[in-house]
C-alpha cells in the first residue's frame, strides 16, 4: 500500500475534522443530527426565510424514490394522481367547522401585483378543503365509489414557531391519498390498507421499524373522528410521527356535500379517509436511526448513490493509472447494466481518503476501490458502509452481479437488523406516573401503562402525565389487546379501559 | 357480428354526442381544445380561482412522463435536481433591476394567521432570484464550475389577466434548469445543449416539429441579454413557445454576487444560464397538433395507457365470456412483462362501444379487442388510434411482443409523419408588411422577412407589424443564414440585417 495517496478510511476520518462529524450520536444526537443534515449536504437553512429550507440534491434524491414508492403503493391500491392549485379560497379553508382550526396556522396571499385581492387566498395546510368541493363535482353515483385519488411531490405550509429540516418546517414535503367510500365498513378497510402500505414501504424497503397506533381524541386530526399514526424511536428514544391515517366519517361530506346516489335511490354522504406518509419525517427517520457517527447511512432501496466507485491514483504511474481508469469505466458499465446507481468518482484535487470520506458521509451502502493492483488482476475492493470491512472481489462479468447481490444483501441486512435490535425490547411496563418517570430517566422508548379513556374525558390526565414526564399518549396499537381486569388508569386511578403507549415526542 | 352489445368505434362516435368532441378541429379549434382538455378529463376548471386549475389524473400522467424526460436529459446532461422555497423574499425579487419588471405580476404572502409578516414573501413567478442567493453561498472557485442545477415538478405563480388551461395560468407546471459557467463561451455552448434537449425529448419522444430561435431585444426574458426559444406552430396556425434559454450574462451574477475564484487567483463574476421546457404548453402542443376530431392521439412515449384491452362480452355467454376475461388477463400479463402501460377496460354498465369512444377521446395509441371469437382463436382485434383499422393478430406469447412493437410503430410513425407533413413548407416568404398580411389570410404558418435590427431600434417596426397584420416577431433561427445583401427592412424599408421569421401568437 506504500506510495497511496491516502490510506484507508478510518485513518483520516478523524473526530476534529471539521468536513466529517464532530459529535458522536450516543452523545448529543440532536447535534449529531443537525451536522449530518448540513455536512452530508441534505438541507440549506441560509435560505433567510425561516422554516423554508433549500433541499440539496442529495435529499431531493432521496426523497423522489421515497415518493416513487409511495406512488406505486397507493396506485397498486387503486388510487389515481392529481394535483390541486397551491392556494385554498379562504371560506372553503372555513367550512368544516373543526377544521377551521387550522386557520391560525395558514400564510395568505392577499396581493397580486399592486392590487389587493377580493378574497384572500390560503397557503394549503393540507388537502382537505381543496379537493372535497371537486369531490363533490366529480362523484355522483354508488358506482363511482371507491373513489381513490393521491397527489404527490406537493409541499404545504404551516407556520410552525419551532422548526428544523425534516422535523417541522413552515413549507415541507407533503403526499396524500384522499378516497370516499358508500360505507364506514369499507372506509375502515382502507385504514387497514393505508398500514400495510406503510409496512411494505418503511419497514420493509427502508428497514424503519414502527408501530400503527389510534390515536387519543385529544390529538386527533381537526375535522377527523379518529386519528391513527405511525410512530417510529428516535435514537434519544423521543416518538416520530411518520404517517397519519384520518378517519374523517362524514364531517366533510356533509360540510362539502360530497354525496352519491346509492343502489336504493336514496341519496347518501361519503365516508371519507385520508391518508400522508411524511415524507420529511421519513427522511429524519432514515438519516436518525440508520445513521452512525461517520454520518448517513442508506439502505440499497434509497441510496441516491448505491456504489461509490473510488480510483486509487499515483502521480508517476501514467500507465498503471490508464489501467485503473479503465477498470473503474468497465466497471461502472457493468453494474449500470445490472441496474445499479452506481459514479465513479473522477474528482481530482482530492486525496482518495477524503473521497472515502465523503462517501461514508453520504452513506453509500458500498464503495469498490480501483488501484493499480485490483485493476491488474482484473478485481476490486468492496467496503461495505456498515461495517466498513475491505474484501477483495472478482470483477469478472460473469461472477460481478452475483457477488454484488451478496453485498447489497449483507449491508441491507446489518441496517435492517441493527433497527430492530434497536426497537426490539422498546416498550417497558408500568403502573403509575411515577413509574413512568422513572423509566424514562434511562428507557429510550415507549412505555405502556393502563389508562382511563381515549376519548375527550381523558385528556386531563394526558395533561398531568405530560406536565410531570414529558411523556404523551401516542395510542393504542390498531390491533391492540384488551387491558387487563381490574387495571387502573396510570394518573387518575379510575378503571383503565385502555392499555396505552406513552412517549417523549420530538 | 350480430349479436354484440355495441358495433364498431366508428358508429356510435355521433358528432352530436355530447360524450365526444362536437366541432372539428379544422373547423373551430379553439372550441375543439376546449372540448379535448374537459372531455378527454386533462383539467378541471371549476376550482373557484381564476388561472389555478385542477390537474386531472390523464394529464398528470402525460406530464409526469415529461418531466421525467427533462429530467433524465437534463441529469444526462450534467445537472444536479434541487429544490427551493414557493416564496421568495421581496428584496431579493427586486435586486436585478431589469428582473424586478415581474413584480407588478406577483402575488403577495402578506399575513401567517392573524399577524401581518415583517416582510411580504412573492410566490416565486421562476426561480432565478430565490436560486442565485444560495448560489452565492455555494460556488466558490473554478473548480465549483460548470455548476448545474434544476428544479422540476414545481408551479410558478404570475397574475395573467387572461388564463387558459395549458396555455396561459396563474400557477402553472414548471421546470428549470440554472446554470453558473466560468466564460461567456461556456455559456453559448450550454445553450446548444437545450436546444439539442429540446430536440431529443419533444422532436424525436414526442414528435412536436419546432424551431429554435434567437428572440429579438424587445421580446427577451426580464434580466437577460439575450433569449432563445422553441416555437411550435398549433394547427391554426399561431405560433406557441414550448421552452425558452437565457443567456444571462453577468447581470444576476452581479446583482447577487455569484462569484469564483479562478485559476489566476482574481475573483470573478459567473456567466449564467436557465433553460425552461414549457410543461404546460408541451401538453397544449400534444393535444393541439397530434389530437383529431376523436380527440387526443398520443405517441406511445407519454400515453399513459399504451394499450387498452376492451372485452367483448355478452349478456347469455357465461362460458364464453370467462374464457374472453382470461384471455384480457393474460394479454394483460405478457404485455405489462414486455414493458407496455397496459389497462383492461372491465367497467361494467357501459357498452364496448362506449368504451372505444373513451379510449379514443384519450389517445389510447392502441385497442385491443377481445370477444369470444378472439378467445377461442387465440388472437385480438387490434385498433390502432390512428387510423382505426382493425387488423387480428395472434397472441401467441411467442409473437405478441414483435406483433405490438410493429403496431407501435406504426402509430408512432402516423403520428410524427402528420405532425411533420403539417409542419413542412410552414414559412412562406415575404418582403413587405403587406404581403405578410395577404399570406396570413390563409397561410397557417411563420412568414420569413427582412428586417431591420433585431435591437430596441427595432422594436417601433415590430409595433407596426403587429398593428397591421397581428403577427409577432419570432426572431431567427439559432444558426440562420445571414439576409440577403440588398434586402430591406419589410416595415420600415432601412437595410435588413436579418431575415426574421414572424407568426401570430397564441
Amino acid at each position: 500500500m506504500a506510495g497511496r495517496q491516502s490510506g484507508g478510511a478510518k485513518e483520516t476520518t478523524a473526530k476534529t475534522d471539521e468536513k466529517g462529524i464532530t459529535v458522536t450520536k450516543e452523545a448529543n444526537f440532536s447535534e449529531w443530527f443537525t451536522q449530518v443534515v448540513q455536512k452530508a449536504e441534505l438541507a440549506d437553512i441560509r435560505y433567510g426565510v425561516q422554516g423554508f429550507v433549500v433541499h440539496l440534491p442529495w435529499a431531493l434524491r432521496i426523497a423522489r424514490t421515497l415518493y416513487q414508492y409511495f406512488e406505486e403503493a397507493v396506485e397498486a391500491d387503486g388510487h389515481e394522481p392529481m394535483l390541486m392549485p397551491t392556494v385554498i379560497p379562504e371560506e372553503h379553508l372555513q367550512r368544516e367547522a373543526e377544521h377551521a382550526g387550522f386557520v391560525p396556522e395558514v400564510f395568505w396571499v392577499t396581493h397580486a401585483g399592486g392590487e389587493k385581492l377580493e378574497r384572500r387566498l390560503a397557503l394549503r395546510p393540507t388537502g382537505e378543503t381543496q379537493i372535497y368541493p371537486m369531490y363533490s363535482l366529480w362523484i355522483r353515483s354508488y358506482q363511482d365509489l371507491p373513489f381513490k385519488r393521491y397527489q404527490s411531490r406537493i409541499t404545504v405550509f404551516r407556520n410552525e414557531m419551532a422548526t428544523r429540516p425534516f422535523l417541522r418546517g413552515r413549507e415541507f414535503l407533503f403526499f396524500e391519498t384522499h378516497d370516499v367510500f358508500a360505507t364506514h365498513d369499507d372506509a375502515v378497510r382502507q385504514i387497514e390498507s393505508d398500514m400495510r402500505m406503510m409496512e411494505e414501504v418503511v419497514r420493509k424497503k427502508l428497514f424503519l421499524p414502527f408501530i400503527f397506533f389510534r390515536r387519543p381524541q385529544w390529538d386527533k386530526f381537526k375535522g377527523a373522528n379518529l386519528t391513527f399514526a405511525s410512530d417510529t424511536l428516535n435514537p434519544d428514544g423521543r416518538r416520530s410521527q411518520i404517517s397519519s391515517t384520518h378517519d374523517l366519517g362524514t364531517n366533510f361530506a356533509e360540510a362539502f356535500h360530497v354525496a352519491f346516489t346509492d343502489k336504493d335511490g336514496q341519496e347518501k354522504y361519503g365516508h371519507q379517509t385520508c391518508f400522508g406518509p411524511g415524507i420529511w419525517r421519513i427522511l429524519a427517520a432514515l438519516i436518525a436511526i440508520h445513521g452512525d457517527d461517520h454520518g448517513l447511512v442508506l439502505p440499497f432501496a434509497v441510496a441516491p448513490v448505491q456504489i461509490a466507485i473510488v480510483p486509487i491514483l499515483f502521480a508517476d504511474k501514467a500507465k498503471e493509472n490508464a489501467a485503473v481508469r479503465k477498470q473503474c469505466g468497465a466497471l461502472r458499465e457493468q453494474l449500470a447494466a445490472l441496474g445499479y446507481r452506481v459514479q465513479v468518482d473522477e474528482r481530482e484535487g482530492i486525496t482518495p481518503g477524503e473521497k472515502f470520506n465523503q462517501w461514508e458521509l453520504k452513506g453509500a451502502p458500498l464503495r469498490l476501490e480501483v488501484g493499480p493492483r485490483e485493476a491488474a488482476a482484473g478485481s476490486a475492493t468492496v467496503v461495505r458502509r456498515t461495517d466498513g470491512k475491505k474484501e477483495r472481489i472478482e470483477t469478472d462479468r460473469h461472477l460481478l452481479g452475483r457477488e454484488l447481490q451478496k453485498q447489497a444483501e449483507l449491508v441491507d441486512t446489518a441496517i435492517r437488523e441493527r433497527a430492530e435490535a434497536s426497537f426490539a425490547n422498546n416498550t417497558k411496563a408500568a403502573v403509575s406516573a411515577d413509574d413512568v418517570q422513572d423509566i424514562l430517566k434511562k428507557h429510550r422508548g415507549f412505555v405502556k401503562v393502563p389508562w382511563c379513556s381515549m376519548e375527550m374525558d381523558g385528556a386531563a390526565c394526558a395533561e398531568a402525565l405530560k406536565a410531570k414526564t414529558t411523556a404523551v399518549v401516542c395510542g393504542t396499537p390498531l390491533h391492540a389487546e384488551p387491558v387487563k381486569k381490574g387495571a387502573r388508569c396510570c394518573v387518575c386511578g379510575k378503571e383503565a379501559k385502555h392499555a396505552v403507549y406513552v412517549a417523549t415526542s420530538i
